[in-house]
């Protein structure tokens, strides 16, 4: 009884999501849905990148089962945001950002970072209508999350790896996690880096600015969440 | 459509955990829920117990999406152990759990660890028939995760705050996690410790000592996680 009623569930969201990009894409707004656990870095990520990015306008989107602690981190910067409250769901859907977007004036802006609820599961099943997933993770998560969480890696367009500065606190062996990556996912670009120092934001920022020149130009044409792989 | 099949989903998970339930108090076994986030330390926490705990006869089930990498490194330690992959099911159910024990010989064991997958939401809404849950967070993941947690963190008996070791390196404000956890679940035993030192270890063993203790001296009349709290 239960799968039935999920896979209709899938189904009324991959419709929206289609609505969704497709508007995105005549916009040409580059879409990017943030994954990742509970503290990965995922919001520390969006403030380091609203600090460096100059030439891009930038809105977000913060997903969250409670609280607007994340928004209101977002806002100090002075750039549109809005506070989706899932009230215990663990995902966001496509109807959430749908709605969300009714508060949060999209129009002018060249990149929407969606930064999805910290879950390494169950967001990886909901299309929200974005170019690409990228997926947080962090060293002290260990080395092993690629393997233990295939789903979500093998759909991710990009990977960040975040708390590098702890690399000599931890028993993260750095080799085995680049491999275990690229079996899985070898298109997925792989950015190590640390949002506390700063080191190697630099790639992040490029493929950012990369994402939002190829869905400025290519606009509709841009369907493939392939196509801002590096 | 989805909440009614949601709810009837849960009443029959209730079912079979008041079936194991019973019968975990019928036989004196102390079982506890491990919960937390991907990397947060429930399996290294489970290793240091094994290390550490003489007294006791320990069981372990080991609960993730992929692999058998948890299992294999409680099985070192000779203790009886089963893996359940769930396929990509964000957490474990009662059923799983049932089907897990034909596989593991629980006659003679003190206490039963439950090693959920790792997701600090969604196990949370289904009862294994455990006598507590015990979430593991980790400093790296940030102070805010009560706030932005709730549902979990309100459930558990214990809450272990692991890698302590890092506090130097982090930007973790300790008092405010505590006041955190104090003001939304005031009952919980709040455990500090670092798996990677084994500072702090003490209590929590001393905890799950406590609880198999009353398992076996209470028996049936042991139906509360409260019974376990300190």
């Amino acid at each position: 009884m239960q799968i039935p009623v999920v896979q209709k569930v899938l189904a009324a969201n991959d419709l929206i999501a289609e609505e969704l990009r497709a508007q995105f894409e005549e916009s040409g707004l580059f879409v990017v849905n943030l994954l990742g656990s509970p503290g990965a870095g995922k919001t520390s990520l969006v403030e380091r990148t609203l600090e460096r990015v100059r030439r891009l306008k930038i809105g977000v989107i913060e997903g969250d089962l409670a609280t607007s602690l994340d928004a209101d981190r977002i806002a100090c910067f002075g750039v549109p945001v809005v506070q989706i409250n899932t009230g215990g769901a663990c995902h966001l859907d496509a109807a959430m950002v749908r709605k969300a977007l009714e508060s949060l004036d999209a129009s002018g802006l060249d990149v929407l970072l969606i930064e999805n609820v910290g879950n390494l599961i169950c967001p990886a099943q909901f299309d929200l209508g974005e170019a690409c997933k990228a997926v947080v993770c962090s060293l002290p998560e260990g080395d092993d999350k690629v393997l233990k969480y295939p789903a979500i890696f093998s759909l991710a367009s990009a990977v960040v790896l975040n708390k590098l500065d702890l690399l000599n606190h931890l028993n993260f062996n750095l080799p085995d996690f680049r491999r275990h990556l690229a079996e899985l996912n070898p298109a997925a670009a792989l950015m190590e880096l640390s949002c506390l120092t700063g080191e190697g934001l630099d790639r992040w920022i490029e493929w950012l600015e990369l994402g939002a020149r190829n869905a400025r130009e290519l606009g509709g044409r841009l369907r493939s969440p392939a196509r801002c792989r590096e």
